[in-house]
């Protein structure tokens, strides 16, 4: 086809959040857009964050995570998407992608005028003998989410091993143990929760232990066992072994870069792809969005690697409105998350004490227990409050926070004031909402920005 | 007593939430201070907030709503506390304040080096021929609560009438319909809830509807009936008469400015006593805090009248820290509330649209209602969230939100954006957090920010 006669094509490398959402934006804005889907897996478009959830069972149906279907895209947006098409390689000069049909094996080349790579992240995998057994999974996909609870209905195993600390093994913990089975989490660190507060970690830790969950700390794992069908049976580490039904490696995600690296897109320092305020790369017309993509900062004004659905849907859109013919920049992120396991909220925003220190701040940081409503309401239950501070500038640098209730969007507070590089005086008198039901007449977060601020007399 | 003799003393005026807090600050600063309060009713150090669940009996005894007793205030604090006793002049010059025991009626003089106004307000009595009769009350201090808490206990009234359409008589509404109360809200403007959207008010007069409860707008009363034993049995309005066991006022609050007044403090345009950044009046070593002050709204620019418990809490501090030696100051407030009636959490912050315009903002609002949770989790639960905002500017002027969960801590949201100055494109790609038990994606804050700045375009 001849590029003057067709329509200006835009081509999505990658059709989960940050695709979607750029395909999405790119079409809206400008119809006259031919918008091009490629994606390695069965779905799109599906809430990955949900996965933990469906596996618990409390969505049924996977349909559930799925917020449209490639047939949706099609008729609703006029956008095409192939499914389980990969594309291999990318040709900038001539301004051409080879996409491999998954299915056929056939592969074939299509021009662009305009490309998003937003492939994603791909799941840590320790290199261990015995990785390779049957029913060791990672998470990422809707297919590995699939597979896991597919596992799980089958064969009801008995014991799960969760490999690896962070949130996402905090979430399995949790779903494992509402589908009845028992479970162990090794940590290679000497604590779980990296980049919590040991203040926050330590409640965290109490919540597992008071619902059965086993944690091992420090954790050299040596290899995998299996039986004679292939499947695991055992994880060894240290001097110990314990039994693994279903083995689930939760160790982090790294950006896919490959593709990128291929076609001359440049990676920064955290290893993911750099890229400007519009996400461009460094290759002309080359867009970069979502997990595979290094994030600015605000905190710390540096280059950061933090793959979160929410910013890989703002990034999508940014790209969308650039390659629609608007003008948008993503302004970066202050390291925001929240998750649940068992009956507690964990929060965090901005850089933890440790790192805060390592980038050069004279950092330093308080915990505070303080009630999340009025007394006659709370029935004691109290949310744990840690905020992070610059001793010299007492500007805020992180909060995190941990409790039953009322964690999530208290967080945000915090997230609003980072954004803003508010200090401690500046936010010691917040006109924060109150009433009975909801909150305390001093807000949990302005009992903790107070003490902190009196730390500094 | 010679004054050079004797240790410096602060005189508080009132023993409510701002009196309270200046006392305990100013002596934890500076143990050697006299700290002596003047309180009228008996008690102190309440919390006003919490009348309606005491009426409604999720608090049972009136003691869990008090924080500390005058007994506690001597014992754990070192500061003497006088009940039943009224300031009832203040003489500037010789530093002086005559108070009457309202027991004995007998009035002594009692000298001050500092002195803090914390006098509160007085709640709005219409005058109405009726308003005299037995079983009439307004609601302002726990003696008050207490009053119409046996009340209900005692007669078992089958009907109340509220007059007046805020928050306290919503408040009230769903206290006296949990004590099997049929409850008829009686507003002399054309909808309820001055100083909220027409979007928000029509949730909560549906959730209202959905409760049984009646309202009547655009009423003018024109008197109370009673019976031969002076109790009130109706109440009567434009043609009609509805019966009324119980009348309860809840026509706002008025800043108490007479004693204030009397002794050269000046008051402000709103009417309430006017103070500087560190809460002084323009009478050499008298402060105020609380609700019979004026408070700097942060978004107009200008004084506002907006009587809270948080901000008289906050106030109390900063007169305690400039009188106990320390150098503190107030900076205003955005307007931030929220109350909860019958399933809906109802909050608000910055100005609403009307009130904007008035103030020469070229204001404009939209309304959205979104998800609070991931759809999979919310079962089609959304949030209404109302935007203000300047269509010159770009500013954020204010929001509210009305919904069953998550509406307390997402106003506070808009709360730090307000105070930090932020336009629409600051906050379109705000880092909240985001877990499917907690928030969707997009959070309803910012669907409601990029819907407002999809106006502008």
């Amino acid at each position: 086809m001849n590029p003057k006669t067709r329509k200006e094509r835009f081509v999505v490398v990658g059709g989960c959040a940050a695709g979607m959402s750029a395909a999405s934006k790119a079409k809206r804005l400008n119809p006259k857009l031919d918008v091009l889907v490629f994606e390695k897996t069965p779905h799109v478009s599906y809430s990955a964050c949900g996965i933990p959830y469906f596996i618990a069972d409390l969505v049924r149906d996977a349909s559930e995570l799925v917020t449209l279907t490639p047939e949706d895209f099609r008729v609703q947006r006029g956008i095409d998407v192939c499914t389980r098409h990969e594309v291999v390689g990318i040709k900038p000069v001539q301004r051409l992608v080879t996409v491999v049909d998954l299915e056929t094996r056939k592969e074939v080349c299509v021009g662009y005028e305009k490309l998003v790579i937003s492939v994603g992240g791909r799941p840590s995998r320790p290199a261990l003998p015995g990785m390779d057994l049957k029913n060791v999974f990672t998470i990422q996909t809707l297919e590995d989410g699939i597979h896991i609870k597919q596992f799980i209905d089958e064969n009801h195993p008995g014991q799960v091993v969760i490999v690896g600390g962070g949130y996402i093994a905090m979430e399995m913990a949790e779903a494992c143990c509402v589908r009845g089975l028992d479970v162990i989490i090794l940590e290679k660190r000497a604590q779980i929760l990296d980049g919590f507060e040991t203040d926050i970690v330590e409640q965290v830790a109490a919540e597992l232990k008071a619902n059965k969950v086993t944690v091992e700390t420090s954790v050299v794992i040596e290899r995998l066992h299996g039986n004679s069908s292939g499947k695991v049976t055992s994880v060894a580490f240290d001097d110990k072994s314990v039994q693994a039904e279903l083995v689930l490696v939760c160790a982090g995600l790294r950006p896919s870069t490959q593709l990128a690296a291929e076609a001359g897109v440049r990676t920064g320092n955290s290893g993911a792809i750099a890229v400007d305020w519009k996400l461009q790369t460094n290759v002309s017309n080359i867009y970069a969005a979502g997990d595979c993509v290094e994030v600015r900062n605000h905190v710390s004004g540096k280059p950061d690697y933090i793959p979160l659905g929410p910013t890989a849907n703002k990034q999508g859109r940014v790209v969308g409105e650039n390659v629609g013919g608007g003008t948008a920049k993503f302004p970066g992120v202050v390291g925001t998350s929240v998750f649940k396991t068992f009956g507690l909220a964990v929060a965090r925003t901005g850089l933890e004490c440790e790192r805060a220190r390592s980038l050069g701040f004279d950092a330093d940081v308080v915990t505070v227990d303080a009630p999340a409503r009025a007394g006659y309401f709370s029935r004691q239950q109290k949310i744990r409050v840690s905020v992070i501070f610059d001793k010299r500038s007492r500007r805020l640098l992180g909060a995190q926070i941990v409790g039953p209730d009322g964690v999530s969007k208290r967080i945000d507070i915090f997230a609003a004031a980072l954004t803003n590089r508010m200090t401690l005086n500046q936010m010691a008198y917040l006109d924060l909402s109150y009433a009975p039901p909801f909150a305390p007449v001093w807000d949990p977060v302005l009992v903790a920005v107070n003490v902190a601020r009196g730390k500094l007399r």
